[in-house]
């Protein structure tokens, strides 16, 4: 029985992986949760998997729930490093998954990490600390999860890879109807249903910048082996094309549970009859086009940022999060996302230390920077 | 480096096999050659290749090449089962090849077989006999390559698998204009460039009839589990969806020198830069619809039969290679080729003997009976 942790247990990812894991009562122990809001279903979820860790981010507030269910008050930290626990689902968003991520791979735990801007910002330093300690990266994003799932048996480096990207609400939009765009518009994602800051980087693509940054570390993959190719239904979540030219492609309805469920076994494989099914006879038709830089701006303005490395990427990764969060509460329109970090990027002076601290003064420095742009 | 033999040198998969060792000179060393016609591109392939054993169907005709070259003849299954063979590459048409495949499993060779009526015709013979003696069968047919592909690395069985189909020839024909099609309409693949006898099993579907079969014995897969879906671009090569719902593609350039090679370094992938790629950014659109019987009647009665098992399988398949035969000397006509396989199927009296001479016996029978009605 693996008994796990799962940070951002009230999430769109936390709420799933709680559903996978509910089907296999056999396999998976829940020993820790945490969350940063929705007390409420915290509580729910206490009651229902009795975990001996809990989080809350305002401690006060958690009280009640800790005396009532006999769980301990931990930081994540502490719960993703306790000695009893297997494997820690990081299914936080944003920058808070940063150091419970670091604590878990320095415990040498399986490592399911959802939470890709923890990879954004801290790829190389992520990376080297798994490699050192023997932990486990686990991939849990649809689409890594299907360069994961291509590559599996397969003994040689790819030749190229190919993520595949819905091109989000605004696809069919001229550039020029983006100034206007509301949140809500913003948070209409063509195919799947997911956290509100992630459906607002699908429709600025940096999403897939994000999902570009991820594969070139767990996998290992050059820069300029990695290609998006928009594929409005998401059905085929990525290939990978190796060196004799065969393609390989994963394949499944736009289902989170699916992948976590992929990492949470792995390698195992296991049926779940819960899960929706993707009849191959039924779908119909499956469209490719390659991707028009002028319609996603902040695609190829983060890309460059990322490629660059140092601290450039924790300044892309937290200048996106606080304007994702300006246009989200109306401060900001869409397309100021884009401008917001083109500005804070131009500004940086980049620290090529690989070291939590430069990475962590460069998060504060961009979020700051951004704020102060707004503020003018 | 690997010796290897190619029974059926001069045929499509024959010309394609050479033309990819020809890249790999420090790999492959070609030790036998045969071929039923094209005496001239045999001595060609002589010159060049310069094989210890040389078959001809024609024995005196061969003489002078022999001679010429210094090469011995011998037969078919003298060359697939000499001691200093590794590898043999069937890739005859037909009957032709059963004996030569037997001989090479019964000495241990691994076998890349092309030729997918010897599976159809004695699929549980030559499978067993692989298991008894360890010898290794290599699917080489796009579609079951696809399936081998997509199942590397995994462990479990798949839970289904799809079996793509172009449609063939006759796709968007109506039914009822079948009647008076002719060869020549007959031999326009819409995606592939393939012999003249496997373009019309393509267009009357047979030859995914036999497909059905290949994975059935090669993969050990239940027929409840195997479907087909008709793919007419012919990109995706086949799917397996595995238990958890996940679902693989394998997908290349309809070019056979993909899975040839593939089975000859298996299980390396090696970089051959002689071969079309495939450009995911520019393929477009793949669609996917249901098989309609009606449109291909003898897929079904094909199908029917194969799965009876004992001598069916092999009935089937010498009725239409008689019968195919027939339609290409414009003895008969399109339809006619599902009206004689339907009636000699029906006409025969089944052994569930699985032995050699049974499956001859079902073979000789079922081509005299094609015969007999085409001659009434």
């Amino acid at each position: 029985m693996k008994k796990i942790v799962i940070l951002g247990s009230t999430g769109s990812i936390g709420t799933q992986t709680l559903n996978v894991v509910s089907s296999f009562p056999d396999d998976f122990k829940v020993v820790g949760l945490s969350a940063g809001s929705n007390l409420d279903l915290l509580e729910q979820q206490v009651l229902k998997f009795h975990p001996s860790f809990v989080y809350y981010h305002d401690h006060t507030d958690l009280h009640s729930v800790t005396e009532l269910h006999g769980s301990r008050f931990t930081s994540m930290e502490e719960m993703a490093s306790d000695p009893q626990v297997d494997l820690v689902m990081v299914a936080t968003s944003g920058r808070v998954g940063l150091e419970p991520t670091l604590a878990a791979l320095r415990s040498g735990k399986k490592v399911a990490l959802a939470n890709k801007e923890v990879i954004v910002m801290a790829g190389e330093l992520i990376t080297s600390l798994a490699e050192h300690t023997g932990a486990q990266l686990l991939p849990v994003d649809s689409e890594p999860s299907a360069i994961w799932q291509c590559l599996r048996g397969e003994d040689k480096d790819p030749l190229r890879i190919f993520i595949t990207a819905s091109g989000g609400a605004f696809r069919n939009r001229p550039p020029q109807e983006l100034f206007e765009v509301t949140p809500e518009q913003a948070l209409q994602h063509p195919t799947w249903n997911m956290g509100r800051k992630i459906t607002v980087d699908s429709a600025t693509l940096m999403n897939k910048a994000f999902e570009v940054m991820e594969s070139h570390w767990l996998f290992g993959i050059p820069w300029e082996s990695i290609n998006v190719v928009i594929h409005p239904q998401s059905i085929i979540h990525s290939m990978v094309e190796f060196v004799d030219g065969s393609i390989k492609a994963q394949l499944g309805p736009p289902d989170m549970r699916l992948p976590i469920q992929y990492s949470l076994f792995y390698p195992q494989r296991v049926a779940n009859y819960s899960l929706p099914r993707l009849d191959p006879l039924t779908i119909g038709s499956l469209s490719f086009s390659p991707l028009i830089p002028e319609q996603y701006p902040c695609f190829q303005v983060a890309l460059d940022a990322l490629k660059r490395g140092g601290t450039y990427p924790a300044v892309v990764n937290a200048a996106d999060e606080v304007a994702v969060g300006l246009f989200l509460n109306r401060r900001i329109g869409f397309m100021d996302i884009y401008q917001l970090i083109q500005e804070t990027v131009r500004k940086h002076t980049p620290s090529h230390q690989n070291t939590l601290e430069a990475i962590i003064e460069a998060d504060f420095w961009a979020r700051e920077h951004v704020m102060s742009i707004v503020r003018q």
